[in-house]
């Protein structure tokens, strides 16, 4: 047994807990945080917005490509984004965590060290306010997230009006290109993910698309910002802009009119590393935040640190049309990410 | 392919969703339900309650004993039960779920069902406001759970003070046995399930023992009714009596001592079955709820429609003593339930 950094097996719950759980950020507006059966978070608003996703090992991520921080961190990331997208300023999360009890404690504070430096990052006064830990021979994280909407109506998929423009924050295509890249460079020929090359891919050229894989940075304090001003539709882009831009149109009763020079700039750096447009088309996992605006209203060019492009135009169904995506005026099909059909 | 009954991986997520969403229940303060980013819930105190639990094949259920209706039962009675041990109305709750993609469409429409049969039964105000789904080789569900404080202070596990009175609402040991029944005589000499003597166990003479593991009804609405009524500590007796009423004593420093005449008459459904007062003492996953009163104060002798039985009596530390727990003034070691040393 290494007495410096014992299994969960060897360490036990109480002390796995006593290692883990100082490493987590309190929140703002925490009232009751771990410990008791449940914890109780104040909702200012009246009102509290809720998400809910689960990560697995083998169908989300791979434990040689993602270290245990960089997982606390894509689960706050990936989570808070979602809350974001309502208008909402995320307050709490709560976390369960199930693993091998052969992992080490150290993994453990890893994952909480991820989940808190995400938090300062990206949403500082975001508390971790409960959890759950358990085993399981695969891993598993389980995160729900909550906002607070500040008095303002909820940002749905279904408003984007006719005229309006189609804006997006964030880059498009990074995310797949950094998985791609992965794929073809870390893992041997039995597809078993190297950590090492994984590593080498960091820190070479197409880091930045790699690190948007595995820690992505979301902009999540645009979310509220755009909502003061007053966006229409927003969603987070998790599953490739045509697919959740048809998302948008369907709820809406709209075509959303993409121009291609619009893409093309928000998915720049995908591109420079060799991407082509189909990636910020239909590559998953970006997290920006698609949104409309009435005509006439321009956000910023950049928010919470991520540039803002304008992607298009929102334009009102021709007699029988169905709602859909446009690209320079011609069809996009949507791709669907079905979890289902990924795996058999 | 079953055309009526397809896989998950034949039918996909749309039409998998389709007769999934509208057999949960709407909940009575959802603004916004499943089908954004993110639900939108009213929180009428200006706080929420939020715990969360995740439920693993292999660990914490075996398909071969549970059905899907069951699963989706269990998750509701023993989440809510957290939300009620702090003395707060259950209002919401989202559902992750992950299974394999071979798993039929009408699996997924029992576990509904069940999400919703419980729902019915013992928190009819509460909705299911939002989940996900995806795919797992070991089915998985993880569920966070709502309430509402209704303007009360939360109950907590640090709040019993000396000469209170130590009561609990529902039976103890009949989870405990109605498992040590499955184990004994649901499976096969490889330890595989055996569906079939798992429901002649059911509907035989020690069924209640065996459906209070399964698909426990557990007195979810008694915890905003023990609120108003004083309680001073509360919490779901989750992992035997001894260590939960332990875990009341460290909070609270004090010493908890329970008679055995009231621990028998609490435990009377699984002696009746030839279970031990071991079993009552430190069988896991009864979820009645222990709570504390100040003498004086008697409460109804039943609640929610479950038994409430008093256990015994809150006293003060002698010098140096350390908190804990006795049985008629003899000591009573808590059994930990340890999710890292349950299994290797």
């Amino acid at each position: 047994m290494d007495d410096a950094d014992p299994t969960l097996h060897e360490a036990g719950e109480l002390e796995a807990l006593r290692r883990f759980l100082p490493l987590l950020p309190a929140g703002a507006v925490t009232e009751l945080g771990p410990g008791d059966d449940a914890a109780v978070v104040r909702a200012p608003d009246g009102r509290f917005v809720v998400t809910t996703d689960t990560m697995l090992e083998g169908a989300d991520f791979r434990l040689g490509w993602s270290s245990w921080h960089d997982l606390g961190w894509k689960a706050v990331a990936t989570n808070l984004i979602d809350v974001a997208a309502m208008g909402a300023s995320p307050t709490s999360l709560v976390v369960a965590l199930a693993v091998a009890s052969s992992t080490r404690v150290s993994a453990l504070e890893a994952f909480a060290s991820g989940l808190a430096d995400a938090v300062a990052a990206m949403a500082p006064d975001c508390g971790v306010v409960g959890g759950d830990l358990g085993t399981a021979p695969h891993a598993t994280v389980a995160v729900t997230a909550f906002g607070d909407l500040g008095g303002r109506a909820p940002v749905l998929r279904s408003g984007a009006r006719p005229a309006d423009a189609v804006w997006c924050v964030g880059g498009l295509g990074l995310a797949a290109t950094g998985l791609r890249m992965l794929f073809a460079q870390a893992q041997d020929e039995a597809a078993v993910p190297v950590a090492s090359a994984a590593e080498r891919l960091r820190a070479g050229a197409g880091g930045r698309a790699v690190a948007a894989q595995l820690a992505p940075v979301t902009p999540i304090a645009a979310g509220a910002l755009l909502a003061e001003l007053g966006a229409t539709a927003m969603l987070d882009v998790s599953d490739g802009l045509a697919l959740d831009a048809a998302r948008v149109a369907r709820a809406s009763g709209v075509r959303i009119a993409l121009e291609r020079a619009g893409v093309e700039a928000a998915a720049a750096d995908a591109l420079a590393l060799g991407a082509s447009l189909e990636a910020a088309l239909h590559g998953g996992e970006d997290h920006a935040l698609l949104f409309t605006l009435p005509a006439g209203t321009a956000p910023p060019v950049e928010l919470a640190g991520h540039p803002v492009h304008r992607l298009g135009t929102v334009e009102p169904l021709a007699e029988g049309e169905p709602p859909g995506v446009t690209l320079d005026d011609g069809p996009v099909e949507p791709r669907g990410w079905d979890p289902y059909r990924a795996s058999a």
